[in-house]
């Protein structure tokens, strides 16, 4: 159990995002994705704005070759076609082998067969980080059944002691669980909340998908450390689409405005924004 | 044929249309959609915008599946792969089976084989609204081969008599032919014209097929009742495309403008801006 | 080699570009497209915003019939699936049999061998317009292995040679090198270079794969002449995305704005904003 009181906003956490955002814009590292066809291209828009590289090399053959070389991979199951299905697997094995850093995004897990299925030959391959919803979470980490669709019946805290139980060194290197407010847990970071974020991000399509992206981001500049890129790509992320959001008049503005934003953030708007909070105790809760 | 003279604006579909409006947002309808990969994007963050949900879940196994407990689905035809077109059967099926209201959208279809013969196929699981251009509702009920592509060579008028025909209780629920003025067709709502709307929804991608998947937004609070259904999803997103081209620079700005409208359209909006007529004597003629 | 001096701006490519493309807007040419999914629905927007219609017929049966009637073909290798890479061949089989004008886009060839041996099956079928950048005409011409992903490690003038080497009447018919200043080579028009464009269209996905289906609606109205075709196309797109830069607040927000520039952009914009020159004497270098 989560006994801890509120801790206040960590300046080495917003100190920590500030240059890690730095790192990437100062490598661009080349992400390589396999992602659902829905939001492959905002997918992509996310992470050339933020100074990343994509790269949609999802067929087999190429696709694990390519996660050899490539700066880190992410696998997204939302629609899990067969030739993406078995470039996922090709491209996960290639990343482990190889050291690659990778993420996976389970979207949807839980009743429906397909993905559940291919998430779970995918989780055995130890992904550098698991990101996901509650509900996501928890189905692929054995804790409930899921929800119906892409939408969490369950908040991120509902997921808390299956992500810790996770990060046993052996599952994944650390996790990172949407909601209002997002959870973050790794070993060499305990719990992390980060409280940004807007709920238009909820109002289109890949808002969430594409933080898998900037994770695996994230990854590349801090491979030995998943929990604080996961941090940092979080924090990141919300930070641009809140201050996307002041200016937006909807769903719809709120989009280029994101990408805008995600361009154009400085490390003093993360350390001036950022409400990242930890609980130093929390994994061996 | 059609004598009656023209009818003056309904307030009854006005007020009728901003009811199921709040009734869509009240109940946020999970929608299923297998649509072409050009608009998927679009068509998810068209329902996020309108308040509904959207789940891609287009691979056999999980199509069916899923169409059970889906509040409405959208079949579209624009890309027919061998997976999504095994999948549109089985979830056409399941659908059927399930009393889950269904649209069909049988884009290009005419000239062209594969999609031809699938959307004959689906058509014989009487979808809840068959949704199109004049070309396509005519190719596909037997009226003319169709036309080149997505665009239609006929207007809303010369599929007049084939709708109708068509709504004899066995072949559709309902139908909405788009045009410059969309005709909407069923049998308790006779002939129903929606004036609303701007041709820059024809100079974006997914103006149309979007439209499919308000429809099958509007179907899951309307079940009962598809043509009113039909209307007032061809009203509530034709107005709030001709409120956002009031703002637009051209096509490019028009995208994220409709997107918030759409979300933000209120009842009042839609009763002041409605521009829809009946001619009662329609199904008859 | 080429050792001509610099060429001030040349008057008549201006005025032949803003020819074309009110030859483009008057005829509407319907540009099929095989392309890939990340870049599918802003291919469309664009052709669409530009006066031209898209249909995205992909599918094998389809695509070969399709190929004939329509005005302009474009293959993109970005996501080679097994159905679309069928689809591919059908496509541009049917393209050269018919005399419909097509553009081959060979995204990322190189290292990854499906797209690469698929480019070389295209290549074979004598495209009207190669079009990609430096690194993926070297490695489709046999100049250089290419990239690690879509992003060019060499200039337009590392593949100059190998470019004019191609305009020898049996390989291409023209060739189209994306770049800072992209370079446009045909036996009719030597080296062209337009100056036009802006970082912005390497921050968003899909800006040179977009450029593909702006050249194949271009090859419609001047199929006797692909390079005056892929100059005037690469002037439009490039001359577009510099003004909607100048609004722009980012990747974001440049998005939209292209669009609305494409759409709006006059032939007295195209002559007072072209920067084309020419070197006469290359092709013979």
């Amino acid at each position: 159990m989560h006994t801890a009181a509120p801790v206040p906003p960590s300046p080495d956490w917003a100190d920590r995002t500030a240059a890690l955002l730095e790192g990437v814009r100062a490598r661009g590292p080349l992400v390589q994705c396999i992602t659902n066809t829905v939001v492959q291209n905002v997918t992509a828009n996310v992470l050339l704005a933020l100074g990343a590289f994509a790269a949609m090399v999802d067929v087999t053959t190429e696709a694990g070759a390519f996660a050899r070389v490539a700066d880190a991979l992410l696998v997204n199951t939302g629609t899990p076609h067969p030739e993406p299905r078995a470039a996922s697997l090709e491209a996960a094995h290639a990343a482990h082998d190889a050291g690659t850093p990778w993420v996976l995004d389970p979207v949807a897990v839980g009743s429906l067969p397909v993905r559940t299925a291919l998430a779970r030959d995918l989780l055995a391959l130890r992904p550098t980080v698991l990101r996901g919803n509650a509900s996501e979470v928890l189905a692929l980490l054995g804790g409930s059944a899921g929800g119906r669709g892409v939408d969490s019946t369950a908040g991120p805290d509902d997921a808390r002691a299956a992500a810790v139980a996770a990060t046993d060194g052996r599952t994944v290197g650390a996790l990172a669980v949407s909601g209002p407010v997002d959870l973050l847990v790794a070993p060499g970071t305990g719990v992390v909340r980060v409280a940004n974020g807007t709920p238009l991000l909820t109002r289109i399509t890949g808002g969430g998908c594409a933080l898998g992206a900037v994770v695996a981001a994230f990854t590349a500049v801090a491979p030995e450390d998943p929990g604080a890129a996961a941090v940092a790509a979080t924090a990141v992320h919300t930070i641009a689409a809140e201050l996307a959001a002041r200016d937006a008049g909807g769903p719809g503005t709120f989009q280029p405005l994101f990408l805008d934003r995600l361009a154009t953030l400085t490390p003093e708007d993360v350390v001036r924004e950022a409400r990242i909070t930890t609980e130093p105790t929390a994994v061996s809760a």
